[in-house]
Parts: C-alpha cells; sequence; structure tokens
C-alpha cells in the first residue's frame, strides 16, 4: 500500500474502517472491533482490581440534564439533540412531499427528551446524586459509551461518533485528586504495554467563542484537565488518547452530589478515546495486526 | 421484592436497570449487560459457523442514506435526526438566555447529516452497493449496533435506544429465503436452549397512518416479516424478540445490490432485539442471575 495516502485513505483501503459517504461516521471491520475489545480487556485488567460499580448507559442521556451540566455554555458546537416527527397525517404528506421535491424536510422535526451523549460520564452525575449521600469511601464507576461531537473531519481521529471508556471516581478532594494522579501513571505503563509513545500535557479543549478563552485559561492555569498525547496524524499535533479531569466540585454542586459528612462531593474521571487508541496501535503498528510485535499482540492477546 | 410490582420497577429496584428520568432510556448494570454478552456469544457459535463478514457501525448513519431507504414513508413518528447549533457568538448569547430563562432552546438547531440509526442493517446496503456486484453464492453479514425509536414507553421492553443484533443475507432469492427458514429454526431452538417458551407468528409492525395500512397488509399478506414472540409483560402480548425479515428486491433496487450475474440481488435479515432477550430471560428465570436454572447458566456461562 503506498505509505504517502492519508492515514483515512490507507485504513479504507484496509478495510479496517468503512466509509459512510460522512467524514467523520465509519464503519468498523471485525479486525477494528477486535482490537478495541482486546485493549478494554486490558484496562479491565487493570482497572478492575479497584471494584469499580460497572454501568453502561446508551448512547444518548435525558435532555434535562444535559441542560443541567453546563455543556452548552463551553461546547455548544458540538452538542447533538435529537429531533423527531410528531406531526398528523397531513403533515406527514407534506413531508414527504419535501423529501421528493429535495427540499429540506427537518424543519419540522421536534425535540425529543434525549440528547447525544457528550462524554459517557455525563449521565452518571444525577444517578447517583439520586441515590443519597456517597457511602464511605465514596464512590467508583466504570462506564463505556458511544459519544457524539458535532466536528465532521478527515482526521480518522477525529470521529463524530465514538466510543469512551471512563473511570469515574467521586468522594473527599483528596481521594479523587489520588484516583487521577494513580491513572495518569497507570495509563502511561498501559500505553508503554503496547508499545506506543506518549507525553502528557495540560489539556487544550475547543471551548466556543471568545468567553470560552476564560474557561480554557482557567482549565489550563489550574490543572484542571491533563491529556495523554500520542502521535498519530502525520499533518496534525500529538493525538489525546486519554484524558484526565478533575471537576473540583463542578458536578458535586450542579447535582447535589455529598460524601458521607455531608460535604459537597468532588469528581474525576480518567477517559480512554477507544477509536483513537486503536488508530494509535494501527498507526504505530501497522495496518495488519499479525504483523504487530509480539510483545503488543502478548499484551493484547495473551 | 413485591412480585405485584411491574417488570419495570422491579428491575429498577434489583438494580438491572437504572432510571433517568425518560421513559425508554435506562442505565444498565454489569450483570444486565453481562447476560447481553453472554447471550451474543451463543448467538456467534450459532451463526459463526457461516462465516460472516462483520461489521459495527455506530449507532448513526448518513442521512442521505436514511432519507433513501424509505423509512421515513412508514415509519415517520420513529426516527430520530441529530441536530446542532451552527450559529455565531451572538447566537450563543441568545441561546444561553433562552436555557436560563427555560424557553425551549432547541427551535435554533439545525439538521446535521446524520440521523440515528433506526435497524442496525439500515447503513449496510449503501456500502455494500458501492463495492460493485456480489460474490459467486451473494453476501452474508454479522452487524449490531444500537438504535433509536421514539415511542417513549413504560413497558421495559419498548425502549428508545437499545441494541439490534443481526445477520443479513444478500443474494438469488432462493439463497435468501432458506436462509430465513434455517434461522427461524436455529432462532427456535436458541431460545429453548434458555429455557424460554416461543411462538413465531406473522409480523404486526408499526406503520404510520392510513396508508400504512396498505404496508401494513402487504407484508402480511405475503409473509414478509415473521417474529419470534416471548411473553415478557404481563399486561399486553408476547413480545417479538426476533425478527425474520425478507425484502424481497426493495433494498436490491433502492441502492443498486446485483447478483454475479448482474440480477437485482434480494435481501433478508434476522434480527435480535438484545434488551428484550435479556428482559425475557429475567422475566422467566428472575432477577438474579446465579438463581437460574442449571442449564440456562450452562448454555450461557458455559
Amino acid at each position: 500500500m503506498d505509505m504517502q495516502l492519508p492515514l483515512l485513505d490507507r485504513l479504507f483501503a484496509a478495510g479496517l474502517l468503512i466509509d459512510t459517504g460522512v467524514d467523520g461516521l465509519y464503519g468498523r471491520s471485525g479486525a477494528f472491533e477486535d482490537v478495541i475489545t482486546r485493549f478494554e480487556a486490558v484496562i479491565d485488567s487493570l482497572g478492575g482490581v479497584d471494584k469499580p460499580e460497572a454501568i453502561r448507559f446508551p448512547p444518548g442521556m435525558n435532555r434535562a440534564h444535559f441542560e443541567g451540566s453546563g455543556y452548552m455554555k463551553s461546547f455548544p458546537q458540538l452538542a447533538g439533540t435529537i429531533h423527531s416527527f410528531c406531526g398528523c397525517e397531513l403533515d406527514h404528506v407534506s413531508l414527504l412531499t419535501c423529501m421528493e421535491e429535495g427540499k429540506d424536510w427537518t424543519g419540522q422535526q421536534q425535540a425529543t427528551d434525549i440528547v447525544l451523549t457528550p462524554a459517557a460520564c455525563y449521565p452518571l452525575y444525577p444517578t447517583i446524586a439520586k441515590r443519597g449521600a456517597l457511602p464511605a469511601g465514596g464512590g467508583l464507576f466504570d462506564l463505556q459509551s458511544y459519544c457524539f461531537r458535532h466536528e465532521p473531519s478527515k482526521e480518522p481521529t477525529r470521529m463524530q461518533l465514538f466510543r469512551m471508556r471512563e473511570y469515574v471516581r467521586m468522594g473527599k478532594p483528596t481521594d479523587v485528586v489520588a484516583f487521577r494522579q494513580d491513572w495518569m501513571e497507570r495509563g502511561t505503563k498501559l500505553m508503554e504495554s503496547v508499545g506506543l509513545p506518549v507525553e502528557i500535557d495540560v489539556a487544550n479543549d475547543p471551548f466556543f467563542g471568545r468567553a470560552g478563552k476564560m474557561y480554557k485559561n482557567n482549565q489550563r492555569n489550574q490543572n484542571l484537565k491533563f491529556e495523554l498525547l500520542i502521535p498519530v496524524n502525520a499533518n496534525a499535533g500529538p493525538t489525546a488518547c486519554m484524558s484526565f479531569n478533575y471537576h473540583q466540585d463542578h458536578f458535586g454542586k450542579t447535582w447535589g452530589l455529598t460524601t458521607e459528612d455531608g460535604e459537597t462531593a468532588h469528581t474525576a474521571c480518567v477517559g480512554f478515546g477507544l477509536e483513537r487508541i486503536a488508530l494509535a496501535l494501527f498507526k504505530h503498528h501497522g495496518l495488519d495486526v499479525n504483523e504487530w510485535p509480539a510483545h503488543v499482540r502478548q499484551t493484547l492477546w495473551g
């Protein structure tokens, strides 16, 4: 294969990703999925020892919870709301006429109670708050879901629909910060065990507009978010394949999450961008998993 | 637990499903997910012998492909289009003001190029057509994805976001019909092997409006779709946990799918409603998997 081709084209040609005609929306081959399954098993073997509570939310969340999260303040351009046809038979006739004439038929679609999940942990905070105060020692949760971000791109690392695996810690600030620190070390070792070069840096999130600069400066100055970066795309900087977020009391205050002592809980999350990690593995070790280095195959397939 | 409570409330109380505040949108516990994982492994052991090509699409599909599929003619009320904020900074200020005042802020959201997948196989047909004529013997594909249907309900078997596993056969009419017949027998045996009572009947799809009655009659009179039904909800008829669809040349004509001889390909699909099957298992064998009958545990966990 022509190694000068962009990575996305090589992934299409190898059949690992499947073009759907929309940038950032791809089918995955069985081989691609197997890499993600095996990498998740390695995550399990690291994170399972802490006995997290596993919860799997679907790829959509309660719109009221989304509205309460503050996401539309920071990243309005990335969110996806789900809309449906709520009309009568006559409206349906107009809609079909509109479609036949190739006109925009989506204007009459009405917002449902569901929005696409922007990050795997967003549905978790209101769910756990509803249970009452956290138990002694706080909480630890294991999540994974498809997430949506409206940012069409030909960089395969920037998908519109992708999976995020997360661990979320809730409790006292010291416990939450220690959890994040621990995973920064675990994540680095994990990536080294599959032969990927990493660096960790403060995050560079795409906050919206001029007001967003304030959020970004705050996030960077207070070291609220770190990213584990791996070079994947040739013509861009390294790709954030994990992130380590300390939310302080943001979600605790928003949802009334409290520790057993009645203090506002602090929260942190560690996220794995599963498609990005798979892409990093294909980029560094080649598009044929059978030719990956023996130690990498050993870590993933045992 | 009070067995008189509705199944959904018992599932919430047992922690198997997690209330999100929206009917038909639930979190799943680790135990619930494990049942689905194990059931899928049993499906694999049956369907894997035919060596299908595995493809995994994300829960959204190309809107143009969705429009071409004809879904909006039959089930406009169930579809979900994805909309995003595409405005400038001033628009953002208005949007946030709207949200703060508790007004509807979704009116300015614009349709993206993506809609939620209504059935796991919808993204497949245009994808395979792009490859050119089918190879000798036709094609066989293994799919699974989250699907969306806008039908809020307190029946746990009627979720808005749920997973569908599918096998899809493309080729000559005789091969396609034989595939469907084969899976009607396999499906019946499969459900019996996990201790579930089944019947098979012609389908009863919720086609929209008066014009939809014609589609429904056509579907029933021509035996185009069968369902494998299992009693799950106490106050409703049995639940369709699998379906067996013969599309004749509908998708073949729509997407230009051809056999190696240049004939329009026929297609059929077999779908498993994974959450519905898990719910049937919990309903019939109890909410604690450790107390399920030994032969059921043996089939699922080996």
